[in-house]
């Protein structure tokens, strides 16, 4: 990453950091040629000493992790054109303050969609195949002295539901047709150029899959959208697996209904008080669960870094941006 | 099942049974109206008085788990045309006794590939994206305690060897397209019609993948086929799946190399000397095991039972049989 003092860089476009990149990612990948950074956080300044110092030279701001890009910070940077992040999400950014000022925002773009769809996968498999259940049973030296494992059941024929057919619903319904399951899907509106059949009510989809994937995102629309109705109709041999947001499902209910047994299980990355987590899944065996980091691998942080800098340079250089955040 | 006493069954072709259908699937199955089984456990007589009183009669056998049909037996039944077994191997059959005596052999034929792709792919997922671990770190309650689990692995992009493209080794590579993964082979010979990289020697395989998966028979040219060379061109991040049988690997040499990070992880439904599996590979998270069950599904059982029993019918109905077992 170019240094603030570089004699050389004196004259290049200035982006804004507010906060020290990941640990996970660290600075390296985000170097560029094209640009310089101001590190905000590097600086002994407040920060609205900072932003007043540099008010008239920042044109970018990159944003990243969830460090907040508000209308307070916005309004103190007049020539700022751009903010980029390096989420998916743009939740962090006061979007209606950037297009009352002509900000355009990007995003991730579609980077970090294949390594959610493919936890989304894993989790499923290992749910009905009993994968994750079996291994701790093989790691406790159980097989000799107890025998059999419990059968799983079959992918091949099972009627998948996707919510949210968005791409990342899109990448899980291709991924799981290669494996024989049955796709239909429920979404705000149906997809003119998709064939598996779509259902406006999502009980209704429930009522006729034996799996789904909850592939959206949340808003005041989708909370609590899997609800007692959805989960009743998905019954009790049927799995849910979540790769979205937590609050999209009624935990409380799902939680009951897998104590209970009327609910097949659950492939849960994401939960609806993050970091805790329900103790009564804990002793469930078919029950699936990840830290919420089904978006994260090492390599898509990586290209990510270069997603974010290409955007930026392409900014700079009045080309297209690469993913302009669109609102739907 | 037809009773032995029914009246109506007298004329029926018969069909000899040496041990109960495993409980797994039970009898009911293997029902037919187009012949009658002769149930050799249920005789008070010893097995070679009971085939000795049904000798001429006996046409057919129907041979499931591991009842071996030895040329012993196959010498007292001059009248036997066929043998069916449930199972995908024939290992438990005198191939050559059956060749000699012109008995046609039928296996299940290719319906057990899916359920075993699905479980090879689901525990290269579990391995790369740490899922199983990260289950059980999350069921520790160790996520508010700790934090972040570390990340995994992408699939999209890694170079995949499938050791042996069969029919489950093509249903693998299928599956692994789908997550845009870089599938090559080794074979006893290079498909002429499959467009993957072959690659002659296994070695050279190994060297140019991240992950190989085990998907041949156990022969004697396979037995520790996967050896210190092959796992040393895998490499320390490499990973390896074994669907096919324990003995292919060197397991000794697998399990000290996982054990001292020589190698990068294994997924596992198989092992050399089962059902013992070595304790080293309890503690270690990048080791995700099934008990030898990736063959198994209650819904491929009873397409096994309808299988042998269309095997069956074909062969009285002097119709091809489903799945004549070819020597290759």
């Amino acid at each position: 990453m170019a240094s603030q003092e570089d004699h050389q860089s004196r004259d290049f476009p200035k982006v804004l950091l507010l906060k020290p990149m990941s640990t996970l990612i660290g600075e390296q990948p985000f170097t560029s040629t094209k640009f310089q950074y101001l590190k905000a956080y590097e600086s002994p300044l407040a920060l609205h000493q900072f932003l007043a110092t540099h008010a008239q030279e920042i044109q970018a701001i990159l944003s990243y992790d969830s460090a907040p890009v508000n209308a307070e910070i916005l309004r103190q940077l007049p020539n700022v054109r751009v903010v980029v992040t390096t989420t998916a999400g743009v939740n962090h950014i006061d979007l209606p303050e950037c297009c009352r000022r002509g900000i355009i925002v990007a995003n991730s773009g579609d980077i970090y969609s294949s390594d959610v769809a493919d936890v989304a996968v894993g989790l499923l498999i290992s749910v009905l195949r009993k994968i994750t259940a079996a291994d701790r049973y093989m790691k406790q030296g159980l097989r000799a002295a107890r025998g059999d494992y419990p059968l799983g059941s079959k992918l091949g024929g099972k009627r998948v539901g996707i919510v949210g057919l968005g791409h990342i619903g899109s990448l899980v319904a291709k991924r799981l047709e290669a494996f024989g399951c049955q796709i239909s899907y429920n979404s705000r509106k149906k997809k003119p150029c998709v064939s598996y059949p779509f259902y406006a009510e999502l009980r209704e989809l429930a009522a006729n899959s034996d799996a789904l994937i909850v592939c959206c995102g949340l808003t005041e629309k989708t909370y609590h959208m899997i609800d007692k109705e959805v989960l009743a109709a998905l019954g009790k041999d049927g799995v849910i697996v979540n790769i979205g947001r937590g609050p999209i499902i009624d935990e409380k209910e799902m939680v009951r209904r897998l104590v209970q047994g009327e609910l097949g299980g659950a492939g849960l990355d994401v939960f609806e008080n993050e970091p805790d987590v329900p103790k009564e899944l804990f002793a469930l065996d078919n029950v699936v669960m990840t830290p919420h980091n089904a978006v994260l691998t090492p390599e898509s942080l990586k290209d990510v870094a270069k997603h974010a800098v290409g955007n930026l340079e392409a900014f700079f250089a009045n080309r297209p941006l690469l993913s302009p955040y669109m609102d739907e």
